[in-house]
């Protein structure tokens, strides 16, 4: 019987600049009496390393731009918040309401460009990290350096959708996994052809993720066991959707 | 320590018209040593309630209108596939390529209605069922009437997405949770207030389950234990976000 176990490694402390999250993983698994195999897949919540990236920011210290005070006042947010939300962001998608959807640097289209004042300490934001492949590869490697296994790594943070209502945790950086699972030319059971069957795997396990995680559970790092993944170095920027192929926006 | 189990329920065997999808859900966790209990939740693949619901359909006997055929020369798909889909639509959002983008009769926004010939027999195509809600709640009342438990019940189907690669499972219908969890005004650690704390956990568990169902492995019946719900009649209609309220698309 296929089966998968999702828990949560307790116990895992606050985290800080210049913290290597790949180490304190490690050292948590090991206090909790957590074996980490390299078929594991470890997600870790984006805020815990915009924290130790020194991706946090106070507020109170952002000088807002004339623009941000305008969008500011236009959809009623803290102009020093809009201020970070348009230095993260390529190009704003739409704005309504009290909300700006964006598309960021990396290329993610969400809200606020992922930057958010919440589990980061009053007055405060977290931005995404900068590269969050990368990060994801640094938190691989140092679980590595600690207990010679490399489990795979993904980063989630918590994404608003087209036509659904609420967020559903998606990757926004991956590690030692294809985050695609692309089964287009084999055959179901009846010999027929599949023709859309690529799936998100890395955001479906970041949401399974989610589940244990929660919003404010304080359980940022969360290990996914049995899941049948593909081992390759992989980027979340495979899950960016061309604009020229997007039919869905 | 919070864990979460998800895994399939093997054997299940072939659904055909007529059946109970509800008991031989009962009767497959019977065989396989899976005792039920009122805290699961049963994700069903959409497909076999629409095998069992009688919706589907051999191409070779629809005869597409004229609309139907031109579309389908435009966009090289099977024209009576066309009719098909045209016929469970409200509008048509998107086409290009060769997909068509609808919104279906229930609310969905989705490739081709929904409407999909893998897993099916070769010639023919399933629809969606009429009315997923219903079609959860029949399979909750079946299961409880066998093993006087009533799990949770999400009927699950594979949806593309907006701005991201792939697709990831959500919810089309649902019976005995709450299928958004709604944290909004509830304060994080640090005793701020979450503003966009609405996660749609609904869909989360239909993507965890997916890991396990695959798109052609025959395993269309996962269990998924551990996970907190809110049990309430719930409905996946609390899923579609009203196109005024929606800054994603």
């Amino acid at each position: 019987m296929k089966r998968l176990e999702i828990f949560g490694v307790d116990g895992f402390g606050e985290v800080g600049p210049g913290d290597s999250v790949g180490h304190m993983i490690a050292d948590a698994c090991s206090r909790n009496g957590i074996v980490l195999n390299a078929d594991d897949v470890v997600v870790v919540a984006q805020k815990i390393v915009s924290k130790a990236e020194g991706m946090l920011h106070r507020l109170d210290r952002i000088t807002p731009s004339a623009y941000a005070r305008q969008l500011g006042r236009e959809l009623d947010k803290d102009p020093a918040l809009v201020e970070l939300i348009l230095s993260e962001s390529k190009r704003i998608v739409r704005k309504g309401g009290r909300a700006m959807i964006v598309e960021t640097h990396h290329g993610f289209v969400c809200a606020n460009a992922g930057v958010d004042s919440s589990n980061v300490g009053l007055g405060q934001a977290a931005l995404l990290p900068k590269d969050p492949d990368a990060s994801a590869r640094k938190i691989r490697a140092d679980i590595q350096e600690r207990r010679s296994q490399a489990p795979a790594v993904i980063i989630s943070d918590s994404f608003g959708r087209a036509w659904r209502v609420g967020t559903v945790d998606v990757a926004v950086g991956v590690a030692g996994l294809k985050p695609i699972k692309d089964e287009r030319g084999t055959k179901d059971r009846y010999g027929y052809e599949l023709k859309a069957a690529v799936a998100a795997i890395a955001d479906e396990i970041a949401s399974a993720a989610e589940l244990v995680m929660g919003k404010k559970d304080g359980v940022p790092v969360v290990i996914v066991r049995g899941c049948e993944i593909e081992k390759e170095e992989g980027s979340a920027k495979e899950l960016l959707r061309p604009e020229a192929e997007d039919l869905f926006r």
